[in-house]
């Protein structure tokens, strides 16, 4: 979508800058779900019917989830340390992001998300923080937090806190890369656990589509990042890929990217990952590439879909956008609508499935992921979601 | 407002309790304020456009105040230690009163309140919290926190934040108090400056009201606890009540409520102070007496108005109800509107003013402040507030 920016004036004045004029004042608002006509709706909603509600949670904490908003309550929470491509600008900065997804989640899938913008520099700031906010809110959402400060927050406050806590890559990007991959596989006649997949760029997306290719069962994965593939003998990778070194590039390549990617059926390419025209070439007859790079692909895919025979990107202009919007907004319904306290594999799985699912006998080339607007999405994915959630034994309603 | 709920089932059931009918789901909500009609909206709303104002926002952190819903957005920040009467519940049953507070900030002054209930039992941890919270903030309101931390925290915040800090006592009953002074002076006439109050019970609202009739520059203050009068040679007082004995109580009087009533002017009864027929039979002629316990006050207001010529409550089923609603949100609402950075003793006093001049020529012993329907009461409050803060000099815009 980066090149609809390219009609308007780029001043940072708001007059001039539509995207500018349409922030001003802000994206959200928080609104009473209640009438307050007079005396009588003040004396239940305020003092002193407002007590009983009160003195009720006090007796039996468990009503929090009935007789307040919390069940539908998300924080999103930021530091600004990575705010779409333009780095570690701040908590402030992010603000415009945050208020985006918080517009989203309601448009989307009607949850009330609350922009979080943490004064953080400190990671175990950050953790404490968000434990302590918790009360009121019944899931965390983290985004825009620089990998990978972001899998370590999410891997101490998993281990804290009484709720569920979802993070953009995870939830988003890797769930949909997973759900075209089923149908791309479909689509050219791959059967998932006998298929090898090469990962561009060791970032959060990039690790996060890692593991949700492992957990989706295929036959291997090799990560590679400006220095090469990731194998368990190198001595400079963050402690989460290591984790996922040793459950990947199982014979052990070595070589850059051009070099695994020779017979490889899949490319999967993170932020800052690198393709030219001769490394797709060598790629195995009936690619499958996703070159999720934004705002730009990392090469134009007019020219990838000449070796591949399904190209999907980040962006709205081309076929196949693979949209974290696809995964998130459904997840975290169907996770509050259960009451999960845990996102299981099962559950990232059911929604990778369902999402999949829903291109049926429409599958071609160029469908081979719903777009970012079809309705049936959110429902889909928040169903099998809260179903699966239920199956495991993870549902509190 | 107490009695009204007499009339329903006290069991806990949803069922059968209208309050809590009323309070399940919660009473508020987060909404868009910007179309999402479709792919052209989303790349305003969010990427690409959403680039434009985090990059503007970046390049000039002032524009936070213009491009996102800060500049309107409150943190309604609590511990849960002191809810209405019921105690130190903490932060899930604080929920729905936090809520309330954010709906009435709503729905009379548009403000976007959101409410924050943290799991700090300790007072810095609470302090360091809503200052790494408030990037995405204009401002932050303390409430329903124990006395005497709540004044701590208050201190410690406004030294660390660049937002103004309201508190529930400060900027609500305080104010409230001072505009019924005002008027049950007029109407008694009494000169402020001669007037002699006795403040009963030092509390949140003790404290709050003392320094508000310091700051109105009445002719003495005396201050009770359960140990009698506060003077400067107790040694059993917080700080804050220390700070106040210093410049109250000027002639040193000793004794209880009822010695030091003698022959005063205006009696305050904060929660947890006492009063007696013979107690009230001493004070002066056409005594004026405030009593603000609740939910029901220290004595029945029928016997006070044997004794008394004005007579005022906390209780909307009374005459002069004396409500934090009637000052808070207007408040908060003219120091948003002008960006002020701090309340000034003048903003307050000018609130108190324009609260007691909307009564006017109608100033009877039964209508010496609006009531808490008023729709009069807020614009009145917030452009008396904003209008003084640009004559202090404190106001950014």
């Amino acid at each position: 979508m980066g090149a609809e920016l390219t009609v308007y004036d780029t001043s940072a004045s708001p007059e001039l800058d539509p995207a500018l004029a349409l922030h001003r004042g802000g994206k959200l608002e928080v609104r009473s779900t209640v009438p307050l006509r007079g005396p009588s709706d003040l004396s239940l909603a305020y003092t002193p019917g407002v007590a009983r509600a009160s003195s009720a949670i006090a007796d039996d904490p468990e009503l929090v989830h009935e007789l307040t908003w919390k069940a539908n309550a998300v924080a999103v929470v930021t530091d600004g340390s990575a705010v779409l491509g333009l780095g570690n600008i701040g908590p402030e900065a992010a603000l415009p992001v945050m208020e985006g997804k918080g517009l989203l989640l309601k448009e989307l899938a009607g949850i009330d998300a609350v922009p979080i913008c943490l004064n953080c520099p400190d990671l175990s700031e950050l953790v404490e923080t968000v434990r302590r906010l918790t009360p009121a809110f019944g899931a965390v959402s983290l985004a825009e937090i620089a990998y990978p400060r972001c899998y370590e927050a999410l891997r101490r406050l998993r281990h804290d806190l009484a709720v569920p806590v979802f993070q953009d890559d995870e939830h988003g990007a890797a769930i949909v890369v997973a759900a075209a991959l089923l149908n791309a596989a479909r689509l050219t006649g791959r059967t998932i656990s006998e298929t090898t997949v090469v990962v561009g760029g060791c970032s959060a997306v990039g690790v996060a589509v890692t593991r949700m290719l492992l957990a989706l069962d295929v036959a291997d994965v090799i990560m590679c990042d400006r220095h090469g593939a990731v194998h368990v003998d190198r001595n400079d990778l963050t402690p989460f890929e290591f984790e996922l070194a040793v459950s990947t590039n199982l014979a052990g390549a070595r070589g850059d990217v051009a070099d695994v990617l020779r017979g490889a059926d899949v490319f999967v390419g993170g932020p800052g990952s690198k393709l030219s025209d001769d490394a797709l070439a060598g790629m195995a007859t009936d690619a499958i590439v996703f070159t999720l790079n934004t705002p730009g692909p990392e090469i134009d895919p007019e020219v990838v879909w000449q070796h591949a025979a399904v190209v999907a990107t980040a962006r709205g202009d081309h076929a196949n956008q693979i949209s974290g919007l696809l995964a998130l907004p459904g997840i975290v319904r169907g996770t509050l609508d259960v009451r999960a306290t845990v996102v299981t594999d099962d559950m990232k799985l059911a929604a990778a499935q369902a999402l999949a699912d829903l291109v049926g006998d429409d599958l071609a080339p160029e469908y081979v992921i719903p777009g970012a607007f079809d309705r049936r999405v959110v429902p889909a994915v928040a169903g099998a979601v809260a179903h699966r959630a239920r199956a495991d034994g993870v549902a509190q309603r």
